[in-house]
């Protein structure tokens, strides 16, 4: 019996494991288009890897991670309105390793053009998708819950790092 | 023994509880898309407030929120095709209540414009994203399950409202 | 006890259902963007249809399936940069069959037009979201997982199949 428990124990924790990271990738968006430093020192660990391609700066350890979101430049994107959207993620885990694979969205408003109406929806100009790009987070169960330890993103342009990125999701062919 | 027990019983509890609000979620855009009243009915309570913002109007109860799905707008616009996309949702539980924090786009077919052709995709002029927003959903828990006591939306347009709604999602600073 | 310890396990094997089908939704971009046909072989049935609606091909069978998704045609859409974008699926699983309604969005690059610059993000001409459709699956559970017994998508148009689809997610009025 005590290992029946111990086996539904098991199963509980890895359910719960998943949840956790599933709200750890939720947490990004919000982070990202608010500037949450703070958040984001919180969720890398001190020597996490943020790698966003060879076109876009990147940063080394949380506290450079969460200081490029208070940079000049990420202040004047969010004053813009910007907005990061995410798709279902695939998550596996194995033991105190997890690997997500994910798409995500960079939104912003359009600045000229002609409004569009749409009824009971009022009139917008619509939205700029500016990057679509897939996302690899390679994750660490640590004392204080999972965190980030690498966060690849590789924009979608038909070229192949962005699929390298997808096929980490998949199992080996 | 018996504790033990109980414990595992809570824990499932609250993993059940995070999967019903998933589909609580992902079943807000089948309804909105096809103008389901009665469902908007079922899943808000009887004092639930819906607010879209100052631009759009918004409704109290869960009676005007159903009956705001089958306006003669509400219609037009699904006539039109209407696509509510969320996100991913970030949720917190606590309890008997719980915050939910995601995204959300709304789209529509493109009425003019070239058609571009994708291979193995057919040709296509596109969709305009009319709005993206951000989510707040303040939920109960009631005998009959999660219910909807508030949905708070938020234009993403660089304004700070939006970003009060994301800040939900993350500890206090 | 013994019966207690049971309804527990039943319970936290629902949960793991549940999991294993948003792992397997999450899972389809990636196989699709990267033209992965024997992942494609693996997770639907040997007699699964795929429906894409009047204006596409289909495909009967895995074998079928998994082609399609070498064929010069969809090569073709890879090489230009192709994404498939899921939506959080709400998901009703009843023993060994589950329905899942989900939305999907198909992007592709713009290969023509001024390109925007967003501080932090660089430059992009944007995407063009070619397809949005509502999305049924019908699962099945076999000894080897989850498995896809027929997959119809129907296109955003204004037009009553892509809401047929929704209303399955939806408890009938």
């Amino acid at each position: 019996m005590e290992n029946e428990e111990l086996t539904l124990e098991r199963r509980i924790r890895a359910i719960e494991d998943r949840l956790e990271i599933y709200n750890l990738v939720a947490g990004h968006p919000p982070s990202a288009d608010t500037g949450n430093a703070s958040y984001a020192e919180s969720v890398f660990t001190a020597d996490a890897v943020f790698d966003r391609g060879p076109d876009l700066s990147g940063a080394a350890g949380n506290k450079a991670i969460g200081a490029n979101l208070q940079s000049a430049g990420h202040r004047a994107a969010i004053a813009g309105g910007l907005a990061h959207f995410t798709s279902l993620p695939h998550v596996t885990i194995n033991g105190d390793t997890a690997v997500v694979v994910s798409y995500l969205q960079i939104l912003t408003p359009k600045k000229s053009g002609e409004p569009v109406e749409v009824p009971n929806h009022g009139g917008s100009r619509g939205y700029h998708i500016h990057r679509v790009v897939t996302n690899r987070w390679d994750l660490i169960r640590t004392p204080a819950g999972w965190k980030i330890k690498r966060r690849t993103l590789r924009l979608i342009d038909g070229s192949e790092p962005a699929r390298d990125i997808l096929r980490g999701a998949l199992p080996a062919a």
